[in-house]
């Protein structure tokens, strides 16, 4: 083993921060180990440092400014925890990646929104890499998986459920009937949501794992904008019970896929199978389904955030630098990766859909709908009337498979309908 | 990219090399892409030279002997897909590592039996290195999550699901309440098994995996001799409905553990709740989980066997040594590894306990049971008194957590009552 260390900087001592600077000092023999050279970390970044962090803080050099720290001579690896899509964030890691230093980050954000850019600085300056494990699904090795593990595979469909604060909150809800608003309201209080949640419930956070698992995959630039976003806010009460009704879950999945017409991103929520690898999943876990022409399909679950999962993601980023395993950022040259062209044209989104009406109980009614959908495209593959207590019915429907267009013009035709007293509400049904 | 390729020979065209050598012709460039450089494969073995493979072979070298193609100065890198622990396999293993190459190989028993001194021999080779990642779980990338994407924990516990021949006869066997000899004969047939089922259902082929496994996670020298090996061969269908009506499946589970006399390595059929991660695991589908103190617990889960997915994993190795990812054989260097020594006395295995006894319908046989427990130091946690339509009565037992000892103590005690018909029968409980 060299004796010379690995000399470490770290901005941004938050929950990750401080769990990753942990490992590294109070297990630095066994991590020293692994990374088959010493490792030392030796400048850290943080906006209090009289904060008690369990860890002896005491020989380290203290930066007020991250990219003074990532730009410091005396570091040989720049460590990102502080988050954020710019500012400092981009800012310092692009510091270091200019000064030709690996750099480790848990930043989503940064890699979505910037990550095509900052691919191309790390490889065009000799000694710069860019590694990001811990910004996809937390401790799960899904960038490994994916970029190296997998790396044979032609990859045609990457799909997953990637935040944790959403699958806890659509858990609690199917398990106690409760509506999303209350349900939030008590994860924030267990810690499991954030004052702010929009982030979260809004898809966003989900968003960006999945566009960056997308650039991985299917070797072309990443598309953050081009990813369909729909949140959890406005998953009703009644379409889970309806839901679990016909053996499905609503999960908050994110559905990368190669199709005829190009690569698709949607995150949105859908109704799986309770009993699908997706739709098993409940809690804060997450998961990460990869498929490919070898494979078939691998699946990976586990702990999509939290201090100590994240730090294992980032361990693994700074023992891969120190062994010298930096393979391009998205797994092949930026060069190569494929540019990102839209039409403007909506991709086809074809498969069965879950619908539900709201219409006055007089007859005719559900014939009327079946006229409307019919005159969409649409057909019928199951159709439900759920008992009511006033004069209003509700209508359940599973479509056969059809496009997502379809269903949008069925919509607006029916909420034209006189009978029809609330907008209809759909949701894609994602077998597997 | 570097336009000299990496030259590859490729020992064995069955089912694993026909599509490992489809996938690196066919879809060549792909591949090279993701390995930054040309591969092409140069040389093979293959005991038919006239079958079709739905490859072109015309323009590769054909050799006779494994071990000249190992040495030789043309191939780069050498493929290693015949199998056996000893015999051609090892020869020319040992003689590509000689020879300062890479090695790639999907071979279980030859790193189960010689893992620890081909690691050795790679180390002091310049240039040579052992990649075996699907020897584990097939396509899964359980190797490289545990070498690699988990390398900064403490790992505590690794099991698993290692071998989807069993895991589809105990799935049969739960669904159709058919006897082991009958459901296996089937598997057989619909070619799950092979005409000689022994390294299956005896547990062999799964126990390499396992101890593949420990020496990963826990930095120790390969110890395959350790692991304490039973096979599905023995289990009753009528535990299986036992274990069904209390919420459990049998389930042949490799656990290895460290604990604070040594580790662990088990390797046997036991119950587990139907709805843990790996009781949830049905037909061929292999489950790896890996546990750590930073991370918690990842499971992985996927085709465990089968051409394209066992190709998937030589694949990702044959690119990790075109991107020079070569990390030592066992994620340490070998001086670093644990040594393997035994006291010669078993470790403790503590946990609940399912047991089954046989016993003539008459007043006083259960107090008897009860009372020679007792003696051994078992307590019951639940007992049951089964329909019977003779005077033979089965009764089921689940016991407090105890230590195996104990059990094998209990069940010689209860087999020489005079009620007792039958050898008693027991199994380990294994909550997740």
């Amino acid at each position: 083993m060299s004796d010379d260390p690995l000399k470490i900087g770290i901005a941004g001592l938050g929950t990750v921060g401080a769990a990753t600077l942990g490992f590294l000092v109070n297990e630095n023999a066994r991590i020293a180990a692994r990374a088959g050279r010493a490792l030392r970390v030796d400048a850290i970044v943080a906006r209090d440092r009289a904060k008690d962090r369990g860890v002896d803080t005491s020989g380290l050099r203290w930066f007020d400014d991250p990219v003074a720290l990532a730009a410091d001579p005396g570091i040989d690896l720049y460590v990102e925890l502080m988050g954020g899509a710019d500012g400092v964030a981009k800012a310092s890691v692009e510091a270091a990646l200019a000064a030709g230093k690996p750099v480790v980050t848990a930043n989503k954000a940064l890699l979505a929104h910037h990550g095509g850019a900052l691919a191309e600085l790390a490889e065009r300056t000799p000694g710069a890499s860019l590694h990001y494990e811990a910004a996809v699904a937390g401790g799960i090795p899904a960038v490994k998986a994916l970029r190296e593990g997998m790396a044979g595979n032609g990859i045609t469909r990457v799909s997953g459920i990637l935040n944790g604060t959403c699958n806890y909150i659509l858990t609690e809800m199917e398990e106690t009937g409760a509506a999303f608003d209350g349900v939030l309201l008590e994860a924030q209080k267990l810690g499991y949501a954030e004052a702010d949640p929009t982030a979260d419930v809004g898809g966003f956070d989900a968003a960006h794992k999945l566009a960056i698992m997308a650039a991985i995959a299917f070797g072309r630039q990443m598309a953050f904008d081009d990813v369909q976003i729909e949140g959890i806010e406005n998953v009703a009460a009644e379409d889970i019970i309806a839901a679990r009704d016909m053996g499905y879950r609503i999960r908050l999945l994110g559905v990368a896929e190669r199709t005829d017409e190009g690569v698709s991103q949607r995150l949105r929520p859908c109704m799986t199978p309770i009993d699908s690898p997706l739709g098993k999943i409940t809690g804060v876990t997450n998961a990460v389904m990869l498929e490919g022409d070898a494979i078939g399909a691998t699946i990976l679950t586990g702990p999509g955030a939290g201090g100590g999962p994240t730090a294992s993601a980032v361990l693994a980023d700074i023992i891969d630098v120190a062994r010298g395993n930096c393979p391009p950022t998205f797994g092949i040259a930026t060069n190569d990766l494929v540019p990102v062209t839209s039409s403007g044209a909506p991709l086809r989104d074809e498969g069965a859909f879950y619908l539900r009406v709201t219409l006055k109980d007089q007859p005719g009614t559900l014939a009327e709908v079946a006229t409307a959908l019919g005159r969409s495209g649409v057909s019928i593959h199951r159709m439900r009337q759920h008992d009511h207590k006033n004069d209003i019915a509700p209508v359940t429907i599973v479509t056969h498979r059809c496009d997502l267009a379809d269903i949008t013009a069925a919509k607006e035709r029916i909420e034209t309908l006189s009978v029809c007293t609330a907008p209809p509400v759909s949701m894609r049904i994602v077998e597997s």
